[in-house]
């Protein structure tokens, strides 16, 4: 058994992996820091546990006594809490926040999405999970990425529940206004651009142009850039994501493949992975909602390709993704503790 | 036209009331209060009023420059408002907290529900708009009240949209908790209780059983409860109502009322209204919604009838109730103002 | 592993019982029979299945090869397959519809609700699984039965998801209608009370007022009855369920049961459950959305108990109790393949 | 007063057009033609009508005693109808569908977007009113079309509510799939495409590039065209767009204008339209929402801007722009009838 502990256990996703890890069966969960929780049932807090656990939350932070540490805190504090707290060096720590997910000399932190670095996730100690936005986009690009055929601004559109903007209540998060709502935010400035372009320049071939994040750099020439309008959706759950891409050339040359190739492309870059799906029919959400699975079908149209790419926001897009993580660096079965059922309805 | 001053302008209430003065033929705002938006526009603060006005809130209140003032505040505000300002005696005031809806020789303010008070409305200068449940609920009992036919106590069921919450964010507001999501909250304890059962004893014949207020009183032997429980619903406006009344003695016999019957019953007692409306066919709560209509239906069962009641909130269960009583109160069309188109979708 | 054959598999039940299947660690689905979807792939008809199965519907009953039969066909339609079709003795059936529910001497099926047929369940091959309703209101009220606590009329409130309303498109299914509305039908008529009122009479002492099913009987003296009031909700799925019951003499004696009292009774009367739990706390729906559990809440108020009762209607209100009442028939672990993560959002 | 028939007026935009209609202070319905529903009472077949209009469906079509005649068929059917019959010729007609909205010399209709045909409007006597797509792209473009700025591909994305769709329920109205779902359908092949070209290319200076409408015809070298993606959203009024356009050159030359010069370019082009605004902070669906208004955004970063632009599908998308044409077309107040309160909630 994988013993765990959770730090910041009692926002929304602690809750979620909770409520993943209570039905894991190599996992167990030892403590759920939270100081404003402390002593309180995790069932009174964390919708949907009632009756399935009497764990507790705790001030404590028994480090000695686990095999792994969660961080579920909000986006800088992990940097500002490994500062102040010495863990153990045989206790692996996951980070939930964006504070590692850029590679950089000063940490070790591997990037966790397991379609590019499955071989790394195995043998980390330190891994960094990805955002939720950026999991969908990438996973709608990075086939194309790798095979060298961004060569144009991409057009990507995507839509989020409201669990993404946490469980803190504020204006847009009011159900009077958001219900039957749709709005945009943080339009071409989402910060889930850095770790989407470190991918895809990760993966493109030499010849490839390069892919400019615009939130840190003016684009030069030759370059590409990933134009990102997030909107707010009026659901809970779930990412839905188009990804608008242009290519060169004849249609079935190199430069420009056809439905068939794409299709075959796609196929092949996820025939390993565990829960990401190419699929050659049309897509809708709910398919993925409450499941770890991401789900991608592309079409053609002359010269352009559009991408609909969709995932679970807390689940491949947060914390079912950081359990598969877990998964991978114990060496265990990938989708241990992550059969979920999807909700379908 | 009337001149209008509106305090407490930038809340739920304050809106509403602003989107219909705005379109209102006989009315002109003077001045909308608002001290923490003083100086900023009204269609900046209140969604839909784009393009429709230049208002700006603002933090003074001329009360010599208009005809009457509503007020917008929360409950317990208003009698403390007028503790510590005058108001001039030619300015007629509705209140729409409940701070006035009991009657009581402190006070001279009229309960504003037309259906029962039309003349004592066209003559006050104080006025209490009621509540939304209290509303609702009242619009399916006073015919029974009226005709001596409630004889034991009555269950009622009411869900209520999220705007019923008010404006400030909370955890029962929040959007990812009450989507798809049902709950009941002051389970036979709610403060309408107060309001209802003083309308309903205020029409009950003599030899009626009177009905308590539960919440101020201990039954005595005799008398008869609404047994109330509010419903939290997931979505943004209305209030639906299903209200359980037993009857006794022969179906057909004066304490026994047959279909027919209670149909002829509702329909004369409302013969009158302006917004109230009794349907023989089932009804669903989008036929009010966004609109100043309560419509009522009757169904019969054995000694049992189910009466199903319906508002929107915001409109005849509070604003548009408000406007209402305002043209009663200014001896103007009862319904300028309020021919609203309703959302239907 | 138990062989399974489903009946009627391209509904909703049927997808929903493949949805759980499909993880269930004992369970192999032999056969999916649909005539109008024969040689599809389940997942292309079935949301939420996409790269979890390669099965596909078949239009052969291959009865010989499974041990247990789901019929998941619209009420009625399993008395007429039975008698047109023959399933060997050693087989097993499970039946969705209401055909059996009712005892009578033409039939062996068990009703199939394990909080209070646990053992006749273990030895069935015959079993008829409860309605959605009938399951939410009677666990709600089966502790009062049995403990001669119904003597008076009890008020149900259930509103249920549009799940309920089965797949094929309609009118008050269609979204534009439904959504943000809110509306009754079959008002005091709902055909589940024929089984609530067998179960209710079944635990009943001897001393207690019978329940007269309306349906079927005028009440006769003495009798009590169901007021049952169901609701259209603008959700997918689930029920949530409030019943008022009446009580006698002083707080605190055999016939009035005080709050603690009744926490006990209840708490006591499901402490075997499996997925049955007595929650001193207030419930919402979305604590068992996705899940099969149900949860139950009681507060007092004077001589009256309110009793929150809820479910997920597709689950513990149809084929997840279907699967539980399989596991307690072939004597594996009561909740083997139904750990299931709510989905809470 | 204008007297007005409406020919199948037992569809949504129909009920929508009555709603309207009924509180019109120029307009007088003489006849609403539906012969599936011939002799029922309006409000009994519309939601929302109950308790304001006595008026049945009728099958007979008396064009004689009518001024305008508003055809609410389905596509294709316009066509048809007026094959079979003769309306007078002092009739005019209103016609919802796409049968003459592209310009041909076999029709006399002008195509009824006030924002750029104000004066032809006024003159003509058919009129064909605009697609709610093409509405709500159009006005996102216009301004920038007509000065010469659209000289690269525009991605499109709106996401319109269910009543998009029409009454007929179908697999993707039905609300258990619905509800708190997002997919996509007909990509970048909408049949909106056609009026959207035609537009921007009426509007376009000689020297800008053609729009290429892909639906039929190969974009030749040098064209543009628009890439328009539909999205289904899971609320029931209204559409949401984005549209993302390149500029080429210094930022503040004449063919990359600033957010400034963009903000006086729009506000310009809409200065005398009576319901679409220019709005400088950014926008949410929920501000048009049960109004006639369309609002504009525009965002800029880098050589690219982003416009946001919304109206409510069945109001400035349908009917409410026909009612508006109906206005210029008979020289009375263009807002007449059409100053609606917005739901906002």
């Amino acid at each position: 058994m994988i013993k765990i502990g959770i730090l910041g256990a009692a926002g929304y996703t602690g809750g979620e992996l909770i409520r993943l890890l209570i039905n894991h069966p190599e996992a167990e969960i030892v403590f759920a820091n939270s100081e404003s929780n402390a002593g309180n049932l995790v069932c009174d807090v964390h919708e949907g546990l009632m009756g399935e656990t009497d764990l507790r939350f705790t001030a404590e932070m028994p480090f000695d006594k686990v095999d792994v540490v969660f961080f579920c805190f909000g986006h800088g504090k992990s940097w500002a809490f490994l500062n102040e707290h010495d863990i153990p060096n045989n206790v692996k720590i996951i980070d939930m926040a964006q504070d590692f997910r850029i590679a950089a000399p000063t940490h070790d932190y591997v990037y966790g999405l397991p379609e590019i670095h499955r071989e790394e996730i195995k043998k980390c100690a330190h891994l960094a999970n990805p955002g939720c936005f950026a999991t969908c986009i990438q996973l709608g690009l990075l086939p194309l990425a790798k095979a060298g055929l961004l060569c144009h601004d991409v057009a990507v559109n995507a839509i989020t529940g409201s669990t993404g903007a946490g469980q803190k209540p504020s204006a847009t998060t009011h159900f009077s206004w958001r219900n039957n709502n749709m709005s945009v935010y943080k339009v071409f400035e989402h910060q889930h651009l850095h770790e989407i372009c470190q991918s895809l320049n990760e993966l493109r071939p030499k010849n490839a142009p390069k892919v400019a994040d615009t939130l840190a750099e003016k684009p030069s020439e030759g370059d590409i850039t990933i134009d990102f309008i997030p909107y707010r959706g009026d659901f809970a759950r779930g990412i839905f994501c188009t990804e608008v891409v242009k290519f060169d050339g004849e249609e079935g040359s190199a430069t420009n493949p056809t439905a068939e190739q794409l299709s075959a492309l796609y196929t092949d870059f996820y025939k390993d992975a565990a829960f990401t799906h190419y699929c050659n029919a049309a897509i809708d959400l709910k398919q993925v909602v409450n499941t770890n699975k991401a789900l991608v079908h592309v079409d053609k149209f002359g010269n352009k390709a559009v991408i609909t790419s969709m995932i679970d926001n807390l689940l491949k897009g947060a914390v079912g993704q950081a359990v598969q993580n877990m998964n991978l660096m114990f060496g265990i079965d990938e989708k241990a503790g992550l059969r979920l059922k999807s909700t379908a309805f």
